[in-house]
């Protein structure tokens, strides 16, 4: 969707290479955390340091512009949702893997507020977007009775933030998908008892 | 409790240090992170830098006293609360405030496995003595009917860790305790579904 903060529309190569970069900067702060070399992330984009440079002038600009494509999926999510109560959860799901084992979210999440050379990109850059976009799909998950009544949107920014952490966590074990599965079938029990408990998929390793 | 595998006693000035410099590192390791410069703990400590490498030749070294700590202080609870069934619960709330903002547990269980420079400590270390402590409370939990018969030990590790990323990233809110404790009883309800739902705090910023 357009956004109408955003610049004018880049040419057909800029746009590439614009996303080259942001496809390449995702994998790398995923992997190694947001302290990850640029250089590493030019090279996996195949573009110069003097492009990346030119497109995202500093780390901040980058972990911004991942955050803002994150949000906008998950608009386009909502947007062909509609109405539907079950979307909620649907796009709760969708950000869950988002943040899927990208350790640089949970760093920008739970480390200390603005140290040097790090982007000053933070927790209330997020949390915003964020609930304006799950607002809507929450209330009317609500209305129909399918989440508890007293969550807010704060709360589904806390369960992300711990899914994103948790899903880190676990991602060199070899049951790391029934690990995920798991707790998220634990949490959608936190969030509508009505339905609950549901079934667990079966534990790997204890 | 004794720890079969702990070195001699120490002499009582020796203990002292030892309880200065691990009182220390909890505090700066929790602010700051596990990277934080060594000096810091020795200041806050109140100790030479010398007498911290000869108790601590390593970060490693500090990190894992603090654990086994961490393990000792939860078995002493678990030892007092014997076979009460609402055992499980208190020992798991006590695990939690361990936790409680203190960035450098969840660093070393999400970082990628042995950056140099860090203590290989991970989560692998943990999740043993976690499971072999929680095991007994979360069964006759279990028996008696209050948690749920699906979980598993790895499941509560994997909450603890949620927790201490949730309370991480909030902890420089003006509502941190309100939000702690309302994704505290969304957990119960995920965990102790028959009681549920229970009533969240109310919350203060959205």
């Amino acid at each position: 969707m357009a956004n109408p903060d955003a610049a004018p529309p880049l040419r057909a190569d800029a746009r590439r290479n614009r996303d080259a970069i942001l496809t390449a900067a995702r994998e790398v702060f995923a992997s190694d955390g947001l302290s990850a070399p640029l250089d590493r992330i030019a090279k996996l984009a195949d573009v110069g340091r003097a492009t990346l440079y030119r497109r995202f002038p500093t780390r901040e600009d980058l972990v911004r512009a991942i955050f803002q494509d994150n949000i906008e999926e998950l608009q386009a999510i909502a947007n062909e949702l509609g109405d539907a109560p079950e979307a909620f959860w649907l796009i709760l799901e969708a950000a869950v893997q988002q943040q899927r084992d990208n350790l640089g979210l949970v760093e920008l999440f739970t480390r200390p507020p603005a140290p040097s050379a790090s982007p000053s990109v933070g927790l209330a850059d997020v949390r915003l977007p964020w609930s304006e976009l799950i607002a809507g799909p929450l209330e009317r998950a609500q209305r129909a009775g399918v989440v508890r009544p007293d969550l807010d949107p704060s709360d589904t920014g806390a369960l992300l933030l711990m899914m994103g952490a948790m899903s880190s966590a676990v991602r060199y074990r070899d049951d790391a998908d029934d690990r995920i599965t798991r707790t998220l079938t634990l949490l959608r029990d936190a969030l509508d008892p009505t339905g609950g408990p549901r079934e667990l998929v079966p534990a790997g390793l204890a």
